[in-house]
């Protein structure tokens, strides 16, 4: 189950990146389980990781390798996180990398290793490097789409996008995938995404674009309000396209290839959402009015996060009482309720803390049977918005997390 | 569907207390809808009220009644809320007040108002005062178990307790009764709950005993994060045991008195996690060796209420990786999760943040098929400790919050 339709967009190649598909077995056979990316030389990366404690070793060495080198290839696998494996899950990430390494002759420190699946349970790494020579040849060579289905766990689609810009007279492309379905709830981080542009920025430049991309975009999703130990985001500029680097903020050609970077994040993070655990909603809420970003925040996370809240979607039902009481329990200061107000996409439900007086439960039901739903609270007290994309709980969700191990 | 047998000790009653029931149709005809307490004149109240901002017209106005005078009568209602109703609802709730006092010839504020069932529709004030004469016949007087019942919303079950303790030889009674099922996470307060005893004490030392009761039962369980807007808890001592009033907290009786309260406390709590909406399991978590409680707290409600780890509970999986990752998640500053222990029972199941050595699937599966389980969480990093309790997230959750309108 998601929530429209299962489209994407062509995914554009990015000069510079080459990727391969192979099978391991992780998990189960039959189906790409490891993802290479293969980066040219003059590649700049930026990397976002999970801020869960319990982060997996993977993210821990991923983090180290890239503070020490320019990353030459990005090895993923699912099936398996690698994370609460102790020091044996460390040396296991370690042995891949420094498997790929000596076959491709760069050094450890140039790879990235990335995992993704069930949490506990030791990396089968002779699987892995079995498997190497395949990622390695010729004819393992893949698409962006092989390599958004490569990286899928409990996903039911893959997840692309891809945008063309010109800059200065040449086609400047940014392709991205990301994978992730549960567990969700990404805080300075997000679950696994792997975006490139053929742009040519440097490190700084690209860092801060993927802070402000990152923020927009992975940093308001929740599905389940649970952090995964495992995500990661990295945004990669190849440089093939061969233009002066773009090295300053202030250079016009850094807003505009942020801004595209940005609208990749953002379709990203969305297909996340529309593809999560069980959904059957796909539900933007939207607060203004607060009197500072984090007020806007809390609340909207509040209302995201109701399990209460989320059933009702489930139901279709305009329970505008359960998102009051949401956005009340949200620990926003000297909250005054007589300055709340809320809509259902542009139905005026809830109006000065109360019922609105218009309030027909007939209109409000149309709205709320549709698949995407639109939920805004004005909080009256200053000129602060933020947004937040979340999914419904269904019985599905309930289903899917009993019944599987993940 | 709940957890454990359905049994009840003996309610016994509270001297100085009367209750009384009746029928007033409020949302479906043919049961107790209304519940009188009336208390002697010698009687100390304390309460305490949601945090929610968003609270219900009746707990402003019991909130305003008790600080200006001493309640005589709490007057229930089930079926409506009477929350998100604005102005009017105020209103109602101020003339089902006045109604009462003018047939018992004591002030409004002498009337503690309580409502509870579905949010955003206005009180039938009409069909309240008609049954008001049923409530103050004597044929409707009503015993403790009764009362119970006819304050129960989504509860299958009537929920109270009692105990009884010696004091200088005379015989103490505390009687109370709760209700609640969804829309649990009391904060500094409570689901409705009434709890009444015979002893003498002064309302500084009666407030001081709720504070601390409060603190250990209502403030430490959660059944879906969702703190309610109509949440209140009652303490009511009659002074009818005719004994000296305990006015000092260094008073023995004070001690005795306090744990006799606090115990009726913790079971009214548990019973509503035993009863929670859906709940197939009555969970423990229990996090010590916290710097302080606050982290200890923020570990045991991360792990409480975290869906994957609800969902993994209904399923009766061991999934420890998604403990860990809660813990990880909770906002302790600087966690070493080396540090981290976590025991199901008495079963060491993941050791210095990874999997237990010893560990086997089958004994730790065999622990979660119970319907009571532990967690048991160690942080390594001081001496501080909280438990808190709560329930599983299953199919039937989901059917009661989505198919019913609260």
């Amino acid at each position: 189950m998601a929530v429209g339709p299962d489209t994407l967009v062509h995914l554009q190649p990015v000069d510079g990146v080459s990727i391969s598909c192979a099978r391991a077995g992780i998990k189960k056979p039959g189906r790409d389980d490891l993802v290479l990316f293969h980066l040219n030389e003059s590649t700049t990366t930026a990397a976002v990781f999970t801020s869960n404690a319990f982060c997996a070793a993977p993210v821990q060495l991923a983090r180290s390798n890239l503070s020490e080198s320019s990353p030459r290839y990005l090895l993923i696998n699912t099936g398996n996180a690698n994370a609460g494996t102790g020091p044996k899950g460390m040396q296991n990430a370690v042995s891949c990398c420094e498997h790929l390494a000596s076959l491709t002759s760069v050094n450890s420190e140039n790879v990235l290793p990335f995992s993704t699946g069930v949490i506990g349970e030791h990396l089968p790494v002779d699987k892995i490097i079995s498997a190497m020579p395949d990622l390695l040849s010729e004819e393992h060579t893949a698409s962006w789409l092989q390599a958004a289905r490569g990286i899928m766990t409990t996903d039911t689609r893959p997840k692309g996008h891809s945008v063309r810009l010109e800059i200065d007279g040449e086609e400047i492309v940014v392709t991205g995938i990301s994978k992730g379905a549960g567990m969700i709830k990404p805080n300075m981080a997000t679950m696994l995404a792997f975006v490139a542009t053929n742009a040519s920025v440097s490190p700084a430049c690209l860092n801060a674009i993927l802070q402000y991309a990152v923020n927009c975009s992975f940093n308001r999703i929740t599905v389940d309000g649970d952090t995964s130990t495992n995500d990661a985001c990295v945004l990669f500029a190849t440089a093939a396209c061969r233009q002066s680097v773009i090295e300053h903020s202030d250079d016009p050609r850094f807003i505009a290839l942020r801004d595209a970077i940005t609208k990749v994040f953002v379709i990203l993070a969305q297909l996340i959402i529309r593809d999560a655990e069980g959904a059957t909603k796909f539900v933007t809420v939207t607060v203004r009015g607060g009197a500072s970003s984090q007020e806007c925040l809390l609340a909207a996370y509040a209302v995201a996060e109701s399990p209460l809240v989320k059933t009702a979607l489930f139901a279709s039902d305009p329970n505008w009482g359960r998102i009051l009481a949401a956005v009340g329990r949200a620990g926003i200061e000297n909250l005054d309720v007589k300055g709340v107000n809320v809509y259902l996409g542009d139905l005026l439900i809830a109006e000065s803390g109360g019922r609105a007086d218009a309030y027909q439960e007939a209109a409000a039901k149309a709205i709320m049977t549709e698949e995407e739903i639109r939920i805004v609270i004005e909080l009256g007290r200053g000129g602060f918005e933020e947004t937040v994309w979340t999914s419904d709980f269904s019985h599905d969700y309930v289903t899917i997390n009993a019944e599987y191990r993940t």
